[in-house]
């Protein structure tokens, strides 16, 4: 065959991306160096930047540059409430649904025993640590799927044996469902309804 | 927002591809982060060097890293027959038919008015100048589409003002449907019944 090996390579690195198959990352080279050259160069660089400057910020564990994201320094935000969800991009559907204002804390996964995600993988004694320190209550905000609950289930165990005050969004969401495609009022009337954990 | 502006200019840069709108986007960017730091600096290399080294072939106008692409310079294809087709990934659907051992020219294109192509964008005079060295016969291949069709036409006329021998590859595909996406035996049967076009 007559491709050139360097954009058999650009093919084949593109199905890095989630839903890319072959036929798709072929179409997706060819429509780059057709007609977006300067947008294929400006990704490449965006993904480079990303790579090197993103960190885990030191309070949320969010995705950020700095030491601490700009949203826990932010004087604006409540910092007696702490949101626990799975995902930044869940974080984001809570931010843009603009039903709250306290501090999060980023799972970066769920308990998940089969794929051996377990309470050390996801760092819960930090969760605890933080919640500790000012939060009067804890919002729980994982997805309505099985190891979502679960997740919630044991975290919600952890904290009320140290006496901090525990909810959980309500169900609202459709059960099974993901919190990063609900709409914003769904999301917004579950926090509204967030009831208490006793444990 | 908190999304750290690196992040941001990575979900902003994926939306160059081709289907990927913001949602897509944003769930590429945070896979990439997540769970695949190495397949996005990858892909970032690959872009690059895809873009630096890719060129078009002098003699056929598909992609390239020399200056004439080793489909053109292989001894065993067939210098008597030319084949026309509107994009390189239908030059890959020709190849993977396994049903054509002649040369190919590449218009990056169709003649399109309604867009600003025309004649001269599509470099119309190189293929005839090519056509005319030493092509017994030029097969037209590209898609059934309006515009497919109204290129071929006219591509059809040019030469065979030249005196220069035009098939056209067989209506087996279906109406409206594009060389890209077909399978491979209906492809090798249209090859097999192209029909001469006598202007």
């Amino acid at each position: 065959m007559s491709t050139p090996s360097s954009l058999e390579e650009m093919i084949i690195a593109l199905r890095c991306l989630p839903g890319v198959g072959p036929k798709s990352a072929q179409r997706m080279a060819y429509h780059l160096l057709q007609r977006d050259k300067t947008g294929a160069l400006r990704l490449s660089q965006a993904l480079e930047n990303a790579v090197a400057g993103i960190h885990h910020c030191t309070k949320c564990n969010n995705f950020c540059e700095e030491e601490i994201c700009s949203l826990c320094r932010s004087p604006k935000r409540d910092p007696s409430l702490l949101c626990v969800v799975e995902m930044p991009a869940d974080l984001l559907m809570m931010e843009q649904a603009q039903c709250y204002w306290g501090m999060y804390f980023v799972l970066m996964g769920r308990l998940s025993p089969l794929d051996g995600i377990g309470a050390r993988e996801l760092h819960l004694e930090r969760l605890v640590k933080r919640a500790s320190e000012q939060t009067c209550e804890v919002i729980l905000a994982t997805n309505f799927t099985v190891e979502g609950d679960a997740t919630a289930h044991y975290i919600a165990t952890l904290l009320y044996a140290q006496g901090i005050k525990v909810s959980r969004i309500a169900r609202g969401l459709p059960v099974g469902g993901e919190l990063e495609y609900v709409d914003s009022g769904t999301l917004a009337q579950a926090v509204l309804e967030r009831r208490e954990v006793t444990g």
